[in-house]
């Protein structure tokens, strides 16, 4: 366990990430359009330079840390964007990165990492191999700092910046603050920066069907893991065991509930954000709207979408806006 | 002819309508992203509200319609872009709209602008029929104004809004005004108003092979109209026959030269788009980055492209990006 891990995340930390970010990244688009005649807001940050919102968390994460810590480097544990967020964070600070991800990863996603110039250390995620442990060597081995893809406050500050700038967005345009955010959630890292930079917003965590674990934690009280027998999901994303305390902490506190989606759904939400958004988005990052446009969560003129991901395949996104998968 | 065509268009129109477009459409983002290592700047104004830049010039143009204008009506004359911009404008604004199409226009067009509540008059594009006589013939009937395309003060300074956009884009960043912007061109009515919008900056219109008139005009001093044996493009947005006047004075003094690409070089860019940008381009809208990606314009730090619809039809984008067409 690294230090990172004993602080708890905070809105001030949220205010700070995002003046940093603001600096280095422009706000991404903050989207109309309408769904069932009632308007609403899509936040874009499927449009960020690496094509998700985790470059928040690991810009915000990177850019804090020492001197020593930057010449030991950083490790990180991701499926592919939580990857690409510290890789391109790592090189523009001239930070060494290894990156831990599973076999199975898509193959845009391996190569998109390595050509930001990071280290990639693949382990049998298919096989249950534990990749909290590899990473947790490699930390050992060479020093370097373990950046989490959720379970760290920094990583949930910085993505709580996203809140902020919807805010913003929707101040530009005369309309009060948010009423409610829904948000694909994998670990919790989105989610959880979202409570806090929006302290008055109901957070509403969509998952895939079957990897749910937040939803069925949030109802039970309690941290409960993916099922060993969960079955395949397109949202790579949003394959995380569980969550943590770190982040359960604050979603049990701020989100009633969560949903799930399923895999007919997202790729429905895929096919809108296609002809009405004109966005590339990927299966994880449309789980939000995959919920919206099935009618499982209630809208206002004030609700945002979170729009997460867009780092898909050509054959698989093909497959899908024509009805083929 | 209508009262429209009588003035011409300056960078004071420009600026009004920039003010104008500020106040309902927030401004599209200007993303970085390299090109054989070198950073670029790509205007996307495909994710205006109807997926096309057209919205700024059909704005600008039903906006400063006097009460009476707006009590008769428009007619607007389009493949499908244009057509959705005067369609949304004038919805917005409480105005009938009348939409002159070919009938060869993409499905996903056709339906964009009925949805948005416009009348659609078919006319024989195929067949060689006059567009602009149909338009005028409606006009005649019904004392509607004429919005066309690109032959229009307004319409040029509205699609010029997007060059203030970049300039001010551009300075957030702490970069000085663009060099150089390579757009997409029709009939000449967004490089026209780019050229009024950014003085100092060369404006590079890329056309698609064989529909490249507005090259050969601007090599021959003189307006020539497309050949009547033009091969069939993919880029129906550029689908235009002739530039007008209006728009060849500008030109004319601001363009040394305009480019053409090839379908193969329009495909290449539309896959370039989807992987590097995740954006969703259509082929008329993806002209100008084929002509870099092709080496076919020099580039630095201070070159914008414009990216500037949208609107494909899914089994079309889909061949693209797998490379099947």
């Amino acid at each position: 366990m690294t230090a990172q891990q004993t602080r708890s995340p905070t809105a001030e930390g949220v205010a700070r990430a995002a003046a940093k970010i603001a600096k280095i990244l422009p706000k991404t688009p903050l989207l109309e359009a309408e769904v069932n005649g009632a308007r609403l807001w899509f936040k874009a940050d499927c449009l960020q330079p690496i094509g998700a919102f985790k470059i928040r968390g690991a810009w915000h994460r990177l850019s804090d840390l020492t001197e020593a810590e930057r010449a030991a480097g950083v490790v990180g544990v991701s499926s592919g964007n939580h990857a690409q967020g510290v890789a391109w964070a790592a090189r523009r600070l001239g930070i060494a990165a290894t990156i831990v991800m599973p076999v199975d990863a898509p193959q845009v996603k391996l190569a998109a990492t390595r050509a930001l110039g990071a280290e990639v250390v693949l382990y049998d995620r298919p096989g249950g191999e534990d990749r909290d442990a590899v990473a947790n060597r490699l930390c050992a081995e060479r020093g370097a700092t373990l950046v989490h893809a959720y379970a760290d406050p920094w990583v949930i500050e910085g993505q709580g910046s996203a809140g902020l700038e919807i805010v913003e967005q929707l101040a530009e345009r005369g309309i009060e603050a948010p009423t409610r955010i829904v948000a694909p959630c994998g670990g919790g890292g989105l989610t959880a920066g979202l409570a806090l930079a929006c302290p008055e917003a109901e957070i509403v965590p969509v998952e895939p069907e079957g990897w749910d674990d937040v939803r069925l934690s949030l109802a039970s009280g309690t941290i409960l893991r993916v099922s060993a027998d969960a079955p395949p999901t397109a949202c790579d994303a949003l394959q995380t065991p569980a969550t943590w305390p770190i982040n359960f902490a604050i979603l049990q506190a701020r989100c009633a509930f969560g949903l799930a989606v399923s895999p007919a759904e997202v790729r429905a939400a895929q096919r809108w954000a296609f002809s009405v958004l004109h966005l590339v988005v990927e299966p994880g990052g449309a789980t939000a709207l995959a919920a919206v446009l099935a009618g499982k969560v209630s809208t206002d003129g004030r609700t945002a979408i979170m729009l997460t991901g867009s780092n898909t395949d050509p054959e698989s996104f093909a497959k899908v806006v024509t009805g083929k998968d």
